[in-house]
Order: structure tokens, then sequence, then C-alpha cells
């Protein structure tokens, strides 16, 4: 196997590189040329799509089958009251080993922790197969102009992705202790319950919104959705807010509002608990008499990437990484992997979370370090066991590509 | 039957004198001080009670049983956007008939319809008993230091009042079509359910409130009171805000907050709903675990002043007077009738209200004079029937004071 003349790249000097760059949604600043620059120099093709104002990447090298896809985002969450941090959120200072900076776990740290396993696998050698990154500058806003856009304008390509691993921070205590294989789908809905103002005196000539609302909200909340589903909790609903902002004791009320939030398991989809709600609603209009209108926004079903020759390679290779095999989970919020599913198996692997999202987000310099041999450690047995089944086997393409997804 | 040396009063002419005065609540300006020379000028004994920052007057004309008192208020609510009023609410101005201005129904034209009216009874001679005035500046505000204080300050000295007109406009659609015969009780009640705040995708780490407030309101709301009480429509509760304030949809809030507002009928008193209220909350709380804290305000018992003959001979008065026979009702929100109920019957008869507590508040010149004539036919008629009363029986005093009031 040849020594390539690519570089070797250092992935805590590269995270810092990307930190530098203040990419507040929908911001690049620079960002997305520093990565351009580094898989350049790796011999990746680089394709930037820009759609509306957001920069998004999908770079490739190689054309061989299977094509093993890392998957990220270059935007940041807004840094909060900067005079909180200990030092400024886009510095990057290291002190005492660790690496502070708004992105530096999500994920920075896990983009650059990628590139540099890439490095080391092509300093020794070329891959059996293609490797690709797909990145958006778009996940920690709406989401409209990113990944989503990306994934749809692959497809109608037909360009293929037979696995893809998100470097979001799915670590939950230690490094490598949790993947993230599925994640459950969102759906907020907006309640509106229109009655009538009128004085307390005179119930008869208003229509109190109030009891209508409130016995709904408390039908809704005892209904049990399911009792769970494999790898998943149970889909769980939650009110999230009820207001009618009526300051007078003594004036009924015209109008009442509350939102909730569903988090559920693939027993559902949003489309049938958008029915259930808007029958539930219809029961409690024809009851009352009153007009209920309802809002619905699902921000994406349950996905689960099943058990399979792709999910137990990535955690054979974080077992002999680290010497702990993660636990396969579904919890935590949306992904951006949820546009990614319907390509390929796609989990989450990544640091620790712990500090994301928050005032002086930060990751020990030794954990993005550990995290790219645990990433190479991942390419590598993806590959070779492309390669066996290859061998073992006449069919092509390899099927280390599980079946993605129930439903 | 001597003509007395009282003079005769224009109802209208002291009806705008006392509009002059913008007393709005707490303010006085004058307008007790026009009263009171109005009564010394008919030979009543004027006795000012000032509590805290409030003008108070009680005024009686001889120290003979039976005592029939007037009751009211100088002071009016705000006059909102004085713009929108079609001449200013302070002017007292008359327009094709109609006197304009804050105050003229709610309730300075029933204050100087029963000054007139006691004018021209003087003027025909002495009455059998004595007349007085219980009028306070401290009606539409906390009412504090009104009727309340006034009342305790007469029970402790004794002071024997035998029956009492209050001059709240209590005519619904025409003048005389209505009196009030008591009012239901009013309790307010603030909710709060405390939980704890957390991320909707980790339900196990936070305690939601707002299911837990909607099944306590949603309970509340079904319950059924009682079916109603002679002479009272059933009680009622009506929710009367809700409110979070919650504006991340991700988010399970930490507390949620409510207000009821019941308007109840003799079936119930206030401290009987409290506890009522506190033990559905205490439920609440035991099944829930979250604490459950509940404020409440009574501003008043259920009061009634049964059917007896206080009430018919005032019905009969203003029959004859109008034509038209008063229906007894309670319907309508709280007056100072309710501190008046331990000291005699009461009732309140005046003038239309439709636009009390509006823009342009008015009263046509013709109304306010009719009021005087009925309250004279109530005046003679009071009188005429403790003196047939008195001669018929030998009891004293006179039995035309029924039962005030049930429980
Ligand atoms: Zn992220
Ligand atoms: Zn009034």
């Amino acid at each position: 196997m040849s020594v390539a003349s690519t570089p070797v790249i250092d992935p805590v000097a590269l995270t810092r590189d990307l930190i530098r760059r203040p990419s507040v949604t929908p911001a690049d600043e620079g960002a997305m040329d520093v990565l351009e620059r580094a898989l350049t120099g790796l011999g990746f093709h680089c394709r930037r799509m820009r759609f509306e104002n957001i920069e998004n990447l999908y770079a490739r090298r190689g054309t061989a089958s299977p094509n093993l896809c890392f998957a990220g985002h270059t935007d940041v969450v807004p840094t909060g009251s900067t005079e909180a941090w200990s030092s400024g959120p886009f510095e990057a200072e290291v002190r005492d080993g660790v690496l502070y900076g708004r992105g530096a776990v999500d994920m920075k740290g896990g983009i650059a922790a990628w590139v540099a396993a890439v490095s080391h696998i092509l300093a020794e050698g070329e891959v059996p197969g293609s490797l690709s990154f797909l990145i958006t500058g778009d996940e920690e806003g709406p989401a409209l102009h990113g990944t989503k856009r990306v994934v749809e304008t692959l497809m109608a390509e037909g360009e293929v992705i037979d696995a893809c691993v998100v470097g979001e921070p799915s670590s939950s205590r230690v490094l490598g202790d949790m993947i993230k294989v599925g994640r459950r789908g969102s759906l907020n809905t907006w309640i509106t319950v229109q009655g009538k103002q009128g004085h307390v005196a005179y119930p008869d000539r208003a229509a109190n919104p109030a009891p209508v609302m409130a016995k709904l909200l408390a039908r809704l909340a005892a209904h049990v959705l399911d009792e769970g589903y494999p790898e998943f909790p149970p889909s769980n609903l939650e009110i999230t807010t009820i207001d009618i902002g009526n300051p007078a004791t003594n004036i009924i009320p015209a109008e009442a509002r509350a939102r909730l939030n569903i988090r559920f398991n693939p027993t559902h989809t949003g489309d049938e608990l958008i029915a259930w709600l808007n029958a539930m609603a219809g029961e409690a209009q024809a009851a009352s008499g009153l007009q209920i209108s309802l809002e619905h926004l699902c921000s994406g079903n349950a996905f689960l990437t099943e058990p399979g020759p792709f999910v137990t390679a990535v955690q054979d290779a974080v077992e002999a990484a680290t010497g702990r095999r993660p636990e396969a989970s579904t919890t935590g919020g949306t992904s951006d992997a949820r546009f990614i599913r319907v390509l390929c198996p796609v989990l989450e692997l990544g640091l620790v979370g712990q500090t994301m999202h928050q005032i002086d987000e930060r990751a020990p310099v030794a954990e993005i370090e550990a995290l790219a041999e645990v990433y190479r450690a991942v390419i590598r047995t993806f590959f070779d066991r492309a390669y066996d089944s290859r061998s073992s086997a006449s069919r092509a393409p390899p099927n280390i590509a599980a079946k993605a997804t129930r439903k």
C-alpha cells in the first residue's frame, strides 16, 4: 500500500480555525472556505451549493462504491452574553488542555476530527471506495436551505451514499458511550379557541373559551399515545403554554390560545397525529359550539436506523478505539440525520455534548484527538468489512448498507 | 297639614351641580359639600365621616321611628378618553332634553331625584318618622372606607334604620321596570401550579404544570354548583384567565397561573366555596405531586331581601307612579347594598343603567324628573303603610321592616 502525498491534519488546529469564523446561523463568515481548503488539499472534489443565503458543501473523494459520508454543520448557535464567557467565544483559546469556543463541541470539533481521521487514512493509502462530506450552514436555524435541499439535489442526480455518520455530539458522559441511531419525530400544534367576551355577571351573553380549552387540553394530556417502540421511549405530549392574558377579574375572555409539542416514536407519523388532534378538536368544537382552530408544524417524523452491519461496524470500531461499546440510543432532539435517512443508514457519533449551546462551550483537546482516532477506526472498519463482504459474496453493491429505516 | 318652610329642589339642577364636581374615586372635589348644603337647607342633621382619604355622609331628619334611608355614592368611574365624549364629561350639558355627564345615571341623578322627592314631601308636611341619607365617596373604588365603615359606625352606635333604598340605576329598559332585591356573592380565586422547567425531549427531568392546571380547571368548570335559588339564577363559575407565557416551543414551563370568578346565590357562602376549591386543589396536588396554591378574595356573600311589606310597598309605589310593576331581580354585579343588608331590608331602585360607566353617560331630563316622582311615591307609600300598620296593631316598631335576608 503506497503512502499518498496528502498532508496530515491536526484536528485541534482545524477546530480552532473553524471556531475563529463566527458562523452564527445563517452567517458563514468564511467557515466553509476553511473546510473546503482542507478538503481540497486532501484531494476531495468540492461542490458548493448555495441555497438562498445559506452555504452548503458536498465534497467527494473517489468514484468507487461504497461511498461513506460524513455529515455536519459549520453554523453555530448564538453566544449569549459574551461577557459571561471566560474567554471570547470565537477566540478558540486553549487553557489547561481545554479548547473553549462556540462550536467546539457542536460541531466544529467533530468536523475537524473526521477531516483529521481521513488525512491519516489517506496517508496510509487509498480506501476501497469513496469518502464524502455533506456539510451545511443551516442546521441550528430553520434548516430549510441546508441538508434537506442538498439531499434533494443529490437524490435527483442519482448520487449514491451507502452509509453516513453525522458528527453531532452524541456522547453522553465520556467519548463513545453513546451513538444515536434514530430520533423521535416532533410536532408543534397551536390551538385557538374563539369565544365571546362578556361580563362574568351575565354569562348567558358570553361564551367562555377557557373551560373548553382546559377540557380539550386535559383530554389530550391524559391520552396514552403508545407504550413505546423498540429502541424508543413512549411518545409524549407536552402542553408548552396556555395564554389568555385577561387582566380583568370581571370579564369573560374572548379567546384562549395554547401550544403543544409531541415527541413521537415510529408508532406514529406526524400526519396521523395531526389527524388525531384535529378530530379531538372537532369533538370539542361540536360539544361547545365554539370555533377551535389548530395550526401544526411537524419538523420531522421519527426514524430508526435498525440494528445491522453498519451500526455493528461503528459500535465495534468505537469499542476498539475507546474500550467501551456505545449504547445505540434514540433520545434527544432532532438533527439533520432526519433528512439523510432517505439516502442511506445514518447514525450520529461525536463528542460529549454536555456544554453544547451553553456559555463556555468547550472540549478537552485530548477528547478531540481521541475522536479523530475513533473516526479513523470507523472508516477503517467500514471499508474492511465492505471489502470482506464483497470478497466473500459475489454480490455488489455490498450489503453493508442495511435497510435504512422502518416505514 | 301645614306647608313647611323648606325649599323645593329641582332634581336636574342638583344633578348638574353634582356632575360639575369631578369626583372620580377617591376624589371628592366638593361633591359631598353640594349635597350637604342641599340637605342642610331641608333641615337634615348632617354628619361627615371621613375614613382615610374618603368623604362619607350620614344625614338624618327627625328622630322618630321608622327611619327610611336613601343610600348612594357621589364618586364616579373614570371618564375614559375625554375626546370621545360629545361634550365634556363634567360639563353636565343638556342637549335635546338629555343630560350628558359622568355620573348622570350612576348615580348623581338618583341622589338628586331623592333629594328633590324629599323636598316635595316636606313642602307638604312632616313625615311620621325619620328620613336619612347614607352617602359615600368610595363605591366605585375598593369600597373599603365607604359604606362598610359607615354601617359599622352606625351599628356600634345603635342607630336604627328600618328600610333602605339604594339609588343605583336598577332599571333595565324603561324607568321602573326593575328593582334589585338582592345580589349574588362574588369570589375571585387565583390558582398557581408550580412545576419544574425542562426540555420537551426529556420530560422525565421536568414536571409540567400545564396539564395539571388544565385538568383541575376542567373539573371545576364541569361542576354544577346548584340549580338556582328562589329569585336567583344558578351559581356560576367562570375561568377568567389562564397564563403561562412560555415563548419556547421546546421548553416545558415551570409555572401555570389561572384565575376564576364565582357569582353565587344564597345556596353558598364564600367560605364554603373557598373550602371546596381548596379541597379540589388538594386532590389535584395529591394526584400530581405538584404544588398548587390558591388565593381567594370574596367581595361579598349573596343576599336577598325577601318578598315582604317593604318590597311590596316599593313595587306598589313604582306601579302607581309609572304604570308598570317592577320585576324584583337579583341579576347584575355587586353594590353597597351588600353592606347595608345587615341593618335593614334594602333594595335598589334608580334610573335606566344602559349608559353607566360608558363614554357619553347620559339620562333624559324627563327620566330624572320622573324618578323624583317615583321616589316621592315610595316615601309616601312607606310612611302611609307604617302609619296604617302602627294604627291597626299596637305593636311598635312597625313590622314594615320585614326580616332582612336569608342566611
Ligand atoms: Zn449540532
Ligand atoms: Zn353606582
